[in-house]
């Protein structure tokens, strides 16, 4: 059976029977808007578009690790504020044909993922659409904490990340390479798994400032470098490599240090801490915050790229 | 210029550059998530998902009249639960040649809708993509007034509506018959215009069921019959039917009266108060809650349908 089978308000029905709704979701489902608990009297919002082709490709990923990987880019998007993510709302482009059994698929990955962190999928939208098209907005609560933002790194604060680096990246390398096989990696590629704990978790250590790492770690330590007014050194013998990695680079004649410094959709939390934090495990020091501009890899020259959605 | 010569850091500079940010947004674009006030403790979400070529055309609608309509009709959801919208995100697939005229005409769109409610556009993303795709999210606060659902409506009360009905649907029959000079109606098609504030108006006057009219009134009118277990009659001879309707009706030999039952998009309320309420202008009362199932119309038989995606 095809969603075109079910018709609009089938397709409605079927995902939301499937999705539970947590306490913060005061109404769910079914009304012209969902309402939430808001109880720090702030709310996160985080949103992002996934598009068929560009994002994910139905023939690499199932329906449940793309539904897993577009919920966890945004759910990462709102614990690296230093906020616990509440709900998320999916806007979902369909072409008529998608059987029931992968919306089903896709429905399930939304709602597993969001369960990680007691989320709901508290709402969305259906539209037919030539490809699967996904708008995805998550929202939390600060429980009173201040925000984590971009902008507070300051001379002299370490830098740290928690999470996976790379993995994404030669995950993808694999794929493009015919290695279906890729194991690990390539799980990594098609459904990342944030630490989300370590979002509210390294606001609570005093974090000054933090973000995801979702197109690459130079590129986004560049993005708070600018937002601070300050520049980042990095030591390469620092970051992590895990030997699956160093694995995979030698079977594609690869850099495996590349893939940790340029790779995206990890999702990593990557922050700045006060000089004389004690981070406990799994937050690694990597770097430091440095006056000047730009991110630096000590013994490299030069700052390598991220990526760029129009270029 | 185009958005492919701007690439997707310097499309969001120049979109952000372009939008002021209220008293609402605590913390505006540019970092992983943004921050909204939701002084209420509760938070109304809503979200849509517009596709070029089903929801918009780019050859119809200018991308100034585009961004109006998308935004007008997520915050006119949240306005129909009796909440005053504050932000909006904005999910945003572009093809790389789309210019950076039409791109400003988007945001000016977006943001001069927003101003008529005091919201702002807060935060979004960009992707790359073959067809314009919109994925936008509406937020607002209810100001300690209690939600209107759908499913409040009891027999005895009245049913009313506030704002254009068909005017939509016989501009859009006006295009699709190739007649761009249709006035009214046609702008009526590119740019609905709610009445927001009749939204939380309704609430304050004791509204027990509301939603805005997207699909049609009689399937939206639907909604509020399942979900309040009652049934709906409509008196055809208490409908507005605006002199241009009837006019472009003979022209193109349709029925005014099944454009008014059966068109979406002028996003008009359409609520359920008690029998005994006084209704302000431009509330106007156009049936009444009544035992049963459905929605009838007095003097026709059978309910015809509105809008489905899939059919």
């Amino acid at each position: 059976m095809t969603v075109g089978d079910l018709g609009e308000f089938g397709v409605i029905g079927r995902i939301a029977g499937r999705l539970p709704q947590g306490a913060a979701v005061l109404l769910g489902p079914g009304d012209d808007a969902a309402i939430l608990s808001a109880p720090d009297g702030r709310v996160v919002v985080s949103t992002d578009l996934l598009i068929e082709g560009r994002h994910f490709r139905r023939n690499w990923s199932s329906g449940y690790d793309i539904g897993r990987k577009a919920a966890a880019q945004n759910l990462s998007d709102i614990a690296a504020m230093g906020a616990e993510p509440t709900a998320i709302f999916v806007g979902l482009g369909l072409p008529a044909d998608v059987t029931t059994d992968w919306l089903d698929a896709l429905t399930d990955g939304f709602r597993d993922e969001c369960a990680l962190v007691g989320a709901s999928v508290a709402g969305g939208d259906i539209s037919r659409s030539d490809t699967v098209v996904l708008g995805v907005t998550a929202l939390g609560d600060l429980g009173g904490r201040q925000p984590v933002t971009r902008s507070g790194a300051r001379p002299g604060h370490v830098v740290a990340v928690a999470g996976r680096l790379g993995h994404a990246a030669a995950g993808l390398a694999l794929l493009q390479a015919g290695r279906a096989d890729g194991g690990d990696l390539v799980d990594a590629h098609r459904r990342p798994r944030p630490l989300y704990a370590c979002g509210p978790g390294a606001a609570r250590l005093g974090a000054t400032a933090m973000l995801d790492v979702s197109d690459g770690l130079l590129q986004d330590l560049g993005h708070i470098a600018e937002a601070s007014g300050t520049g980042i050194e990095l030591d390469p013998a620092t970051l992590p490599v895990a030997p699956a990695l160093a694995e995979a680079a030698r079977d594609l004649g690869a850099d495996p240090l590349e893939w940790v410094l340029t790779g995206g959709d990890d999702h990593a939390f990557a922050a700045a801490f006060p000089g004389d934090v004690r981070l406990p495990s799994p937050w690694l020091v990597v770097g430091q915050v440095i006056e000047g501009k730009g991110v630096h890899v000590t013994g490299r020259s030069g700052t390598a790229g991220g990526w760029d959605h129009f270029r």
